[in-house]
């Protein structure tokens, strides 16, 4: 078997070998069901509740895998590097952290306070970028030559990928043990590395399954894709209160897993982010920040497609401003 | 071993037959960790998440159980009827339904408006009575008279103590799991039915551990009846966010297990309330109701004093409604 050093595409077995530097760091995260929603929903609805992770969100296990493999093939390594609007930065500090190595993130100047505020209680040096006019990548590439670090891609990356579809595994795993079989699972998508992680893990056990990314109305760049059979950019100018899910296009090496293993992705308004931010907090009881819902609110707006199935939602992350808490709480009860 | 129809104090064996009652029926709901939360409270912090118990409480477990018990010994059993502020009333209503039972709640006319309307969703019919003027329980015994119904009380029956003490079972078994023994294990108290059972479960299982009970300040009647070695009731005109707490004394059934196995009771103010609120929101990502953040707001004033031990915390239940939602989101951070 080629190690993924030559082969860039990651595949089932480097989930597995990312579970196995995960074990004992990441958590386990529960997969939830929620009986009475969904007698209402009129499908089986269950939750992996990323939101649980540390650093509230799924990239603290793609940011672990791929800074733990990082170590693997050079044991001095003590300096990583990361361009993020604040998920995959909490992950990154998180994981550098955790191994006794020096962060340095690049982040947007108007990313949630929350995820700022986090990433430097964590130990990182945040340098702070211009989202409309620089480069975060080039800035990245030159703190990381002036360090000797390693860039830790948000996406892109077969570690990250790999890192990432451990939540497949365990969604798999979690599902047998309550002796069902999921027929759908969704997952919110920004460059995608979540979601070709999980159709990795999830497709490998069960070939049968439907998975579905979930984007941004005007973020829709991975649904626009794979019906073009090509890599397609959103306009410059488009806006999404989900600042997890902004990338401008499907990964390099993220988007061919989604054209080989994804039964296809649904875009959902922000409107629909917040019903189902909403419905989270009153009824599934969980905080989820707008981007972690992408999928939530898909699979409610396709429920009568879905009805009679076992559908598994991850919610991805649960790093929601405490305005974008009261601006979600102050809807209508989504299910009335 | 007597039966506890003639023995009315349960033991940890009946909250083995409550376990076995409802497995398959109530949620085995997860024991979350939050490590880097725990770095900055100072212990290890084990959230027992019965937020995410069907019906958002605990309290289907203790309502399913009694119905359950109740149906063996009168397979006729069509009726039943409660009296509760709310959470009380939707496990009841659940569990009617589950059984195929008619439930009638007697609700104050204050309750909020999320309980009300969950309990009607569940097929119960709500009679309001007033808080201040009306007796409930003769109101609940007129209606159980009239229907031939069975009364499910909210805290002082040894099925509903043992049915709430499979919450102490699931955390020994998912703290054996985790490789870790709890130091301290506290949960919210109104009545005490559910410290009373967490107390049975762990005690027998774990007779080193501390059990607290944490109550609303100005409803700390388990606290001074401890003190006092006899139960004590709660000033008439107290008052509280926690809607969920407000029972005037111990109960009778409930009082000697407090007596025998508890370490304390805990007594915090609205504001800590509040405060642990909108720790749960932005760190644990968790909605947590007034009354089912009681005990994380003892274990977070106590922090100093649980230093480097493992404090498993219950947060007992979801049902906020938006307002307080908001109300908790808009304080300051209590971790900075």
């Amino acid at each position: 078997m080629p190690s993924i050093d030559v082969l860039p595409s990651p595949g089932p077995q480097d989930v597995e070998a990312a579970a196995a530097r995960l074990k004992g760091r990441a958590l386990v995260t529960p997969l939830l069901e929620f009986p009475l929603v969904s007698e209402r929903l009129g499908f089986r609805l269950l939750v992996k509740a990323e939101t649980l992770q540390i650093t509230g969100s799924f990239k603290f296990r793609g940011a672990s895998n791929c800074l733990l493999a990082a170590r693997e093939a050079d044991p001095n390594l003590k300096a990583v590097v990361a361009f993020s609007s604040g998920n995959h930065a909490q992950g990154v500090a998180a994981a550098a952290r955790m191994l006794g190595m020096k962060a340095t993130i690049v982040m947007p100047a108007d990313a949630p306070l929350i995820k700022v505020a986090n990433t430097k209680a964590l130990g990182a040096e945040v340098v702070p970028y211009d989202r409309r006019g620089e480069d975060r990548e080039a800035i990245a590439r030159a703190i990381a030559a002036r360090d000797g670090g390693r860039i830790v891609p948000p996406f892109d990356d077969p570690h990250v990928i790999a890192g990432q579809g451990t939540v497949g595994r365990e969604i798999c795993e979690q599902s047998a043990a309550l002796g069902l079989t999921p027929d759908v699972v969704m997952a919110p998508c920004s460059g995608g590395g979540l979601i070709a992680g999980i159709a990795l893990a999830v497709r490998d056990r069960l070939p049968q399954a439907a998975v579905y990314a979930a984007e941004p109305a005007d973020f829709d760049d991975l649904r626009r894709s794979l019906a073009a059979g090509r890599r397609l950019k959103n306009e410059g100018n488009a806006s999404s209160i989900c600042d997890a899910l902004l990338s401008p296009q499907p990964g390099q090496i993220t988007f061919p897993i989604h054209q080989r293993l994804l039964a296809g992705a649904f875009a959902v308004s922000d409107e629909q982010v917040l019903d189902a931010m909403n419905l989270a907090l009153r009824h599934l009881k969980l905080v989820v920040e707008p981007g972690g819902a992408a999928a939530l609110a898909a699979a409610f707006a396709e429920r009568r497609n879905f009805a009679g199935k076992n559908v598994v939602v991850v919610c991805s992350g649960g790093n929601a401003d405490p305005d974008m808490i009261k601006r979600a709480a102050d809807r209508d009860d989504p299910l009335q």
